[in-house]
Order: structure tokens, then C-alpha cells, then sequence
């Protein structure tokens, strides 16, 4: 058998809890250019979606309490970061911001070798966009 | 300039706040088989990783309120999770249950056609295993 940590198949990637999901596929696709990998839409309006950004993808649902699926504006903030790192990460901050994210910290150049800034977007997941120097 | 969307070279990662970090760290060791690619220790005790697992990876760190780094524990539930792909799921899940991991939804196969369960670790982190069929 296999052991998951020394498989190259084995991979890991993130499904993020929002409010308003139709909203946000909206949102990611205009803030960071994502595509659609795949969508699914139920009869009451919630989404599930796979979306690609680069060579990165991460997911997407609508947020379900009973299922312990809260966004982050349920709980008042968010227990993860998404990191995005690009080739230019001023151009794609600028886009985040132009689509509706806020700052939380510019694009500087940091004393632990990155330059990297933060933005939290509408749906209060926060995005670290930078790239090692 | 290259679209961060359109380049091969953008990439997306997480990272998860959590309390009591270096313990966290051996926990995703044991319980995943979590590699440590690099590891920060600050004065105060409290660290910053990245952990890969197979062809994946993810970053975590201890938890900081003035920076709105929340974990799970301090919000009362997680805003994301983790979804972890893998030839064997049975034994992945299985594993983690070892390790400490609570049983979210055993794993079985469902008819969106994956074969998937869900757990969540001492952290208060969410983590679906499981692989399309």
C-alpha cells in the first residue's frame, strides 16, 4: 500500500465557506481572473464550485451550519489564509482591490525574503499575493 | 505582463491559523505523514510551517487576533477545508483517526461520484479525504 505522503498522486486543495456563492464565483473570476473547472448549482440557489487560478485551484459552497460549513462572515473572521503566489503580485493585488477586496497590508518587500501583500475579500476569506524574492 | 490567471507559474496554497502550533505541526506529521519543507520558531514560542503532504503542501501558524489570524478554536468553527486527495482514503482517514482526528462523515462512496469522508483534527480544522471515482 501506498502511503499518502510519499504518493506524487496524493494532493491537497482548499474549499473556501461563503455567503451569496453564485456572487462570489462572480467575484473570483473578475478579482483574480479565476476559471470555472466545474459548477454545480442546486434548486435552492447554493453553489459548489471548482475553480483554477494559474496553475492553483481551490473550491467553493455556499456556507450550511448544520454541516459546520460557516463563512467567515457567520463567525466574525477567517481561520485560514489563501496564498497566492504570481509572477507579479502588484498587478494581481491591484486587480483584487479594483474588483471590490480591501487592504489589509500592501505589496512590500519583507525582511523574510518575500514581497508579498494582503487583501480580505467581500466574502471575508483573506488572500496573502505575493512570490519569494 | 503575463494575467496571474493565465500563468503556469501562479500557484495557490493555504495557510491555517491553529493554536498550540508546534504541537499542531507533530500532529499533522503523525497523523498525515506531513513533510516539513521549512520551519520558523519565534522568541515567544509561536511558529510559522509549511508542511507537504505527497504533491501538496500547506502552510501553518499560530494564531494572532491583532493581525485577524483566527483559529478555529477562538471563532468556535472553520471557515474552510482542507480537501486531501488520495489513492487509499479508507487508510488516510483512518490514520488520522489514530493520530486524534474525530470522525465528521465515515468514509463512503457518494453519488456525486467520489469516494470521500471527513474528518476534523484536534485544531478544529475540517479535512475531506477521498478521491473521484
Amino acid at each position: 500500500m501506498t502511503s499518502p505522503e510519499t504518493s506524487p498522486s496524493t494532493t491537497l486543495t482548499t474549499l473556501i465557506n461563503v455567503r451569496r456563492g453564485a456572487e462570489a464565483i462572480d467575484f473570483y473570476t473578475r478579482a483574480f481572473g479565476a476559471a470555472i473547472l466545474s459548477r454545480m448549482d442546486a434548486p435552492d440557489g447554493s453553489v459548489v464550485a471548482h475553480l483554477s487560478i494559474g496553475n492553483g485551484s481551490f473550491w467553493l459552497a455556499d456556507e450550511s451550519a448544520p454541516h459546520q460549513n460557516f463563512s467567515p462572515e457567520t463567525l466574525g473572521g477567517s481561520t485560514t489564509r489563501m496564498v497566492m503566489i504570481t509572477d507579479d503580485p502588484h498587478a494581481a493585488f491591484d486587480r483584487a482591490i479594483a474588483a471590490g477586496a480591501s487592504s489589509i497590508c500592501p505589496i512590500r518587500d519583507e525582511e523574510y525574503g518575500w514581497r508579498i501583500g494582503r487583501v480580505v475579500d467581500p466574502f471575508g476569506h483573506h488572500w496573502e499575493i505575493g512570490k519569494p524574492l
